[in-house]
């Protein structure tokens, strides 16, 4: 079996997280996972939604899109449409699910931190890569919060990070892009701390159901990517 | 450890699957488990949509919704709010993808099978009792396409069921009622097929992130419960 | 003239007022006229609407739909489509105005009762038999409110139901089914109250229009079958 | 009894319908019923809707609108709030199905004729004064056909009126203004042919229920206000 | 070159303002410009839009609309279809900024003055028109407020209208009505105030740019013209 | 008078246009005015909209959008609130009425080109930015159309660019930053060909109405920058 991308099962595409590309955000960070580039940024607003109001806790939720033409054939522009497709509403719910998993939303104050997840440029795997990068965004977001002296202790628990699993003509393969993704059988996004435990699995046969067995596979590869993946944010925080 | 329901960790709430619920659907259920009570209709269209058209082949989709006080508190009625939920969306693209993982839209001929599964009373695992009770109606929608002699061989090629798995206070169980829901640390929807393969995995870690052996358990206490689920979808076709 | 019911003219179909259907509403009622069946419940929320803030008074609203196979052609989810039809705004509003005519506002406090009336299954008269249900249900509501001592006095002044009335081939009949209202040239839907006093008529002519005479007649019927579904009520009550 | 506006009970407004009155429609109506004002325009479509489409067949539609400070305080503007209210939608679907009433559809040919009724300045009163303008708009548009030769036969059976009618202090009135309507116990919409017919009857109680006595006295004002209704359509027409 | 409407090249159209037009605004102006005819009215409400709450500064908004068929052929009418179109929004953010131009909203108290512009019927110039007719529809109701003595001093600082230029077969022209404005090549619009200060100039090259010398040419044009239409304005304000 | 930037009345900010940014549309062009950095792409759709069908022309239509956090504060999500603001919608008609001004639709084919700019990074002038990036990606997608063979001769008639003048404590300057913008009393942006003909002016006094003279002063900074901008354009297409 080779890979169209002719990496090996359990390669990562070339990733690079650049962080402070655009100057407005709390935290804003350009992640690519090869040609996957999505930016992330951070927003830090004075305000919990309504349910939170004087419970003195914090909230973290997020919001995800693609630019039309990010992808090989232009999307209708959903701001034009009038609404979000239910792919973009699932996405956008995921992020936030994973960043709020490693956040102690009491050490955040009354406050909220806005993520936002746009896709630049699409080649498989924005979900995965919107995570990677949210975390980024996000720790230099509370960055500042520190700096400003708003809060006295992160409230971040742990670093997070995605990444896609497969089973590519029979082989368990590791952070699909595009065309490997329209061809698999099985498409599995993984989100995993820094220690190790699963924050969301999300598996889906798109031909054949999948078996056990290969769901183990599957699960080695993403710890293993995972794991790099936390190496790149370190690094990319200077934290390494 | 004692469950809320008192139920041992492996075991199922009372599960009923009652066809024919109503009159004008082509497969019309009621699905009953505990109290989680959902309405299944099938209905057959003799269009397919636009991106079908002319290619000889069949589809199927699913939506979802609640009664407004299906749930302990009144819901907004979501034709009036004018908008589904993330949520919702997210779940009626759940129950399409996993029907159509048992179906061979091919055979099916140039013809919609639209699902529609409606919460009357809600107590958790509303989304795995959809997924359960829509599979019966839709074959019962296929035996009147068989009937009427408009399709030679059944489309659908195995049995689909799902159920939910979690780990409450430290336990694996099986099929969360609200209760338990609303205090686990972890839950996994799991669809799996009649001949043992996984067709959708979406596990999410509510408080604390959760270990490869705490998977492992839930696939186990899941891989029972499809096979009795499966088992009382069988009687009630009267395929048992 | 013979009804395709079989049917004599001022004969009403099977009447069935189950209380308690589901387990969470505060009233819920499944009314059943024949082969009409709708699940009505009633919920109190503890606030009312901006323009009777501080009034010291209460609300009452209905809101009603159809599930989409409820009807012998699937109709479209009004949830999907983003907006709800004419004709439900025009039910909902029906049966919003009709019990309110029976309820003293200012005896319920501020809070608002929630009427959802949702139709299961179809067979003509749904807003009639939505009327007739969303009584009951409300009744059990006001009971709550008593039981718990929120409210001294009920603010039911009087029952109240609907039916609907035509002209049939020439002859005035009274509760039609979905087959008979198609073919009819004249149909009336009627409210009245116990004491016989009327809350609404909304008579329109399909065909051709009607006299003053045919009107007579069907108000004749409407007035007796009226008093049927009220003593059924009063039966589902346990207060005939 | 005296009524705010000094008129006797059986007693109308000032009535006036002015043909022509803006210079793009095929029929333009300015309707006043006293102060109640409304633009009344018929426009003809070649083409049919689609349910429609080949049947040989003519269809006739309305729209309602106020606009938004035709009345005392200034109403949201429907375009600018993203709907309509359900208030307007039942309006225009008893605008639309009273003229429909009176036109034999197969002599129209496949094309639509689109009725808007725009509420100038309100006081009480405006769906009838629409139905009884739009009606004489709509003849203006049938005889633009005519002498067109696009059609031979007049499609327009009869002629069409509507009327309010009410109990204002016990006493039965026609036509009510604002301020009467405002304070009525029943208000009562009558639609009514040439020849005597009802096409559409409905009837309010806003505060006590009303009985079949001052139905009947309701039903004979509306009987001598529509002849006079019609009287004026006729004057306007130059077929009196 | 010969205008199809036969008038000079720097000759306005007709022009009449009648004040008073319907009964319930503050200020109701008709405006017409040969057989554009717009209805504006002024609306006070007591309240500032929530940036504003606090500020002890007040608000004015405009809004603008077409009756479905103030056109030769029926438009869409937009409450029906949910949303305003872009040009719809566009015409009515101009009529907003030009009139607050003019005003000093600290003098106008905490509240608002609603503008609404609705085109009866279009021949070209609608949005000039607006402007023109709104403003004394404006003047009108700020001496409501300072005869109710509500506001001390006036908060109008100048007068203001609008007019179009363009160039027509090489010439520039005033005032194009639809003929006109459908077959030249640039159309501007200016707003100008009593003063002869430029308050808004949206000029658009339809066919061919244009260049500096038709603009100076079209800009001296405006100036005549809006100089006339102050004229009008002042008269119909009875302040010539 | 210091300008907040320090530059000079009449000096651009430093212009940047980078060709190939992304990797699927046919143009993909980044274009940044100083901080101000826009995303602008170009996509040929082989359709035209429904009003072209059969017409053997072209059509050329842009949208913009900002990302939510490319402002200093966060701005909502326009996809999210289901609309798109009256801000945006004028903005991506300007750009699409400039570049149709340069472009033969008839020498285009039945095919749609498609522009998207998307705001990255916002500081003033994202619409001046926008065009001029753009007509740069719709050069680029023409070539695809010559070198792919699917038209004979380029439809691009012209160079166009933008650029922003205003009235900045009483001088007129050129390209005004965020700063500036926010402070000064007069806004015009000047759309021009290569050839030097205006294609649009839009100018708005944001403070003081402005008179004659200024206006003259903005439009020559305007013709100067212009060039400039044509300069720039030429020289990142190789046609310097």
């Amino acid at each position: 079996m080779m890979r169209p991308s002719q990496r090996a099962p359990g390669q990562l595409r070339n990733i690079e997280i650049i962080r402070r590309y655009t100057r407005h955000a709390e935290g804003s960070v350009l992640v690519k996972f090869g040609d996957t580039h999505v930016l992330c940024t951070a927003s830090i607003d004075e305000k919990v939604p309504g349910f939170l109001k004087g419970k003195n806790q914090g909230w973290l939720t997020a919001e995800y899109g693609m630019l039309p033409r990010s992808t090989g054939t232009r999307m209708d522009r959903e701001a034009a449409r009038g609404k979000q497709t239910g792919r973009t509403q699932e996405i956008q719910r995921l992020i936030g699910r994973s960043l709020r998993a490693v956040v102690n939303l009491d050490l955040l104050g009354e406050r909220t931190i806005q993520l936002d997840c746009d896709v630049i440029q699409a080649d498989g795997g924005t979900r995965t890569a919107s995570i990677t990068g949210a975390f980024v965004a996000l720790h230099d977001a509370v960055d500042v919060l520190l700096q400003k002296q708003l809060i006295a202790t992160s409230p971040i628990r742990d670093f997070v990070a995605a990444i896609s699993v497969g089973v590519y003509k029979g082989t368990p393969v590791l952070d699909l892009d595009y065309l490997e993704d329209s061809d698999c059988d099985t498409d599995m996004n993984v989100v995993m701390t820094g220690s190790g435990g699963f924050v969301e699995i999300q598996g889906t046969a798109e031909g054949e159901p999948f078996a056990r067995t290969e769901m183990n596979a599957m699960l080695d590869l993403a710890d293993s990517g995972i794991r790099q993946l936390i190496a790149y944010q370190k690094a990319a925080l200077g934290l390494a």
